[in-house]
């Protein structure tokens, strides 16, 4: 595919673009390679030329241009995805969002900024002026932007409190340009705002954001050790099931995870299983007979400020990227274990797998219930044996968010999003905008026990890393 | 009994007390007559006289006196209980705590208030000082101390979020006196907090309490109308289970209590249920899918700091209260419905009784998850047909916290707490602080299963109202 890039170039001057190859083929990744399978078929992923708008109207003018000449664009934010979301899959333009930043105002308990803003920006803004702090953020919130987490992700730090991000009242309204002959500026909110949360911005660029906020806390990163996986597992449980106390992660590591894997750490017996916790200082009194009952042990405690590497930094898909470190043949999984039986399957698949897949659960809210993501590692041996841990999870009634697979439909969803399919057709008619990612727009029927209709990169395998 | 209250008066002559006949006998009820049951065991209780202690120090040097004397001490905040929780079952002295009301300190988050600071001027107080209230108020929030909700209250408005509280986090510090020959001052915190928490005063006297804030709102009150009961309920239960959704209140009630009971309040179909809910303003688009999928539509929304009758003035117990002006003949239970089988009890129960009790539901969290309390009218007829009607529940698996009991075991523990009488013991030695509210300091065997054990004031059928 060849796309008439120059006379794009040339139609519009004054933009800032980005045409050095190595700063193109940068701003076409993300940490796909946490994947051996995303890695194989994504690898060539590359866009023809990366554009830096530095307002919402250079970002229209953008989309015309590019809708008349039939140019893709896939937007992203600091390219911190681990699904290839913003990857160009069939090339075209790559729309980085990083230079509109501005945190437009915040209110008590409100915000609002422009997509590209970093995420530890807002948070530093809004704790000075109104005294808070966004619900949630990536384990990447040293680097992320807010457009690019809703654009690109689902939960995080803070989800043990308030839920996914797809959840009612989590975001608070998105303004989205469209693609089109004529793009159009919308803002959406209520229950349209799913038509463009986590849809890898595929219905449309979001240029604002508006979010709640939640009272911004002096966090304590707390390490607690157990003598298992499952008492760690249920002192998570009840900590996360507690309402009163005012807390952003629970994170449950089995051993060895945080043993061979994170450095800097402190030292732990062999065997002993890990909490990392963040908690408001007030509520730590709470927690002590909790630990108790446990037979649970604090081995450090310092404020999220102060530590050299926040406690956030080893959960969610950081635990991933520091056991890679060590060992780039780990990989992992995505996994649901949904309420009320999450602890019967999570100790169900520590017997099955053991040490194959170690696990690590993030306990979230969904849907007001308290259940864990698993982000498991795995110890990667073929894409077969993959495979097979993949069917024995979810025939155990515990669904996997295939974190190897690029589409929304595969990764989160499960689902063609009948919405966002409608939404698209009105606002991207060509289908330009991250083209390849959304199944449903190339097969409208398409379902999870149709995956030979699943929509393959053409051109991943035959590049090199 | 006689106390020597001339010689206890003459050893304190700076107190401030009450010894006329009418204020005594006021300040020595609560809403006992709620119940036809209570009322006719309790009609007599009274006081011999009543302290108005301006400081701590007035508190100790009274419960000294009192010690010395062997003079029971019933502590009162705005006597705005329901089962006789600070009625003098053995006269002596009330101790009313209402002169003791400075808020103490306000910081981001946390506030330290006296035991008879007023719930509504705490909130005036935070919300000025650090944008903060109270997680909780009861449905007297415009009468009620702090001091008085904690001792003798258990959840209320803001238990949809933030569960009861007794749960961890709720509270975070209580100054307590003890009963002694030379009374203790201690400061509870973590787990000692349930030493004195919902004790009716029975452990210590709370001058002090330190509370947890959540962000003040201006919150809005929602009436809204519902086709059956039961798309009330499952609309409550959805909103409830919104964790990204800010609300205080989500209060159902079936046909015709609002018709029948509700003064001022807007036009109803004749057999529409209603639910009464307070959001904070940003949340309301998220409700408009959710209030379409149960068939709800909304009737009324006001600025609860507008509303000439909060809406919370119709919830909780206060459904009762508004009940009892029209109709003297209405009673109520207290039930837990609990997780996750509470829609389908509910439903059944409806089934069991139709319009003999006509349900009322408040949405809490309950062990971090979301179930229902119901404070169902009842149509009384006998004692015989309500302690049936508390039996079918029971047997249905929906626990009764009898409100027509006085005791802490028979009210809402259900069970001796051994932790409470063991603290007793050392901080009440002689059994002086309200007197027959404990069941376990007569009886520490006390099981639900022994009703022929329950302590009964023994005078208090002999007096007439």
């Amino acid at each position: 595919m060849t796309h008439d890039i120059t006379g794009l170039m040339a139609a519009l001057p004054g933009l800032d673009w980005i045409t050095d190859p190595a700063l193109v083929r940068q701003k076409s990744r993300d940490f796909f390679w946490y994947s051996p399978v995303l890695k194989r078929q994504l690898n060539g992923a590359r866009a023809d030329v990366v554009a830096v708008p530095r307002s919402e109207e250079e970002v229209v003018r953008l989309l015309a241009e590019c809708h008349a000449r039939r140019i893709p664009v896939t937007t992203r934010g600091a390219g911190t995805g681990n699904y290839g979301q913003a990857m160009p899959l069939l090339g075209g333009v790559v729309l980085d969002m990083s230079a509109m930043d501005a945190v437009l105002w915040a209110k008590p308990g409100l915000v609002r900024a422009q997509a590209g803003a970093k995420i530890i920006d807002m948070d530093r803004h809004t704790r000075a002026a109104v005294g808070g702090e966004l619900r949630f953020h990536p384990s990447t919130k040293r680097t992320a932007t807010i457009g690019g987490f809703i654009g690109g992700g689902s939960s995080g730090i803070g989800s043990c409190t308030w839920g996914i991000l797809r959840e009612p009242g989590n975001v608070l309204g998105l303004r989205v340009v469209t693609m089109e002959e004529t793009p159009r500026v919308l803002e959406l909110r209520g229950a349209e705002l799913d038509l463009a949360n986590h849809a890898y911005g595929t219905t449309g660029i979001i240029t604002e954001v508006e979010m709640p906020l939640a009272p911004s806390e002096d966090w304590l990163d707390l390490t607690l050790a157990f003598p298992s996986l499952m008492d760690a597992a249920r002192f998570g449980d009840a900590l996360a099931s507690m309402d009163g106390v005012v807390k952003k992660l629970v994170c449950v590591l089995a051993a060895p995870i945080a043993q061979q894997y994170f450095k800097g750490f402190p030292a732990l017996g062999e065997t002993e299983a890990v909490v990392l916790a963040m908690v408001a200082p007030p509520y730590l009194d709470a927690l002590v007979p909790l630990l108790a009952r446990h037979w649970g042990r604090e081995v450090a405690r310092i404020r999220t400020e102060d530590a050299p590497v926040p406690a956030y930094e080893f959960t969610w898909n950081h635990t991933t990227l520091q056991a890679l470190k060590v060992d780039r043949s780990i990989t992992y999984l995505q996994t649901l274990f949904p309420a009320p039986d999450h602890l019967a399957l999570i100790a169900r698949m520590e017997r099955e797998f053991g040490d194959e897949v170690p696990i690590h659960l993030e306990y979230v809210r969904l849907g007001g219930r308290v259940c864990c993501f698993g982000l498991q590692l795995v110890r990667f041996t073929t894409e077969e044996r993959l495979n097979e841990i993949i069917r024995i999870h979810e025939d155990a009634g515990a669904p996997i968010f295939n974190p190897h697979a690029f589409t929304l439909e595969e990764g989160g969803m499960k689902q063609v999003d009948a919405a966002q399919l409608a939404f698209k057709r009105q606002a991207d008619p060509l289908g330009l905008l991250n083209p390849g990612k959304m199944l449903a727009w190339d097969d409208p029927d398409w379902t999870p026990d149709r995956p030979g209709k699943v929509y393959l990169f053409p051109a991943a395998e035959d590049e090199a890393d």
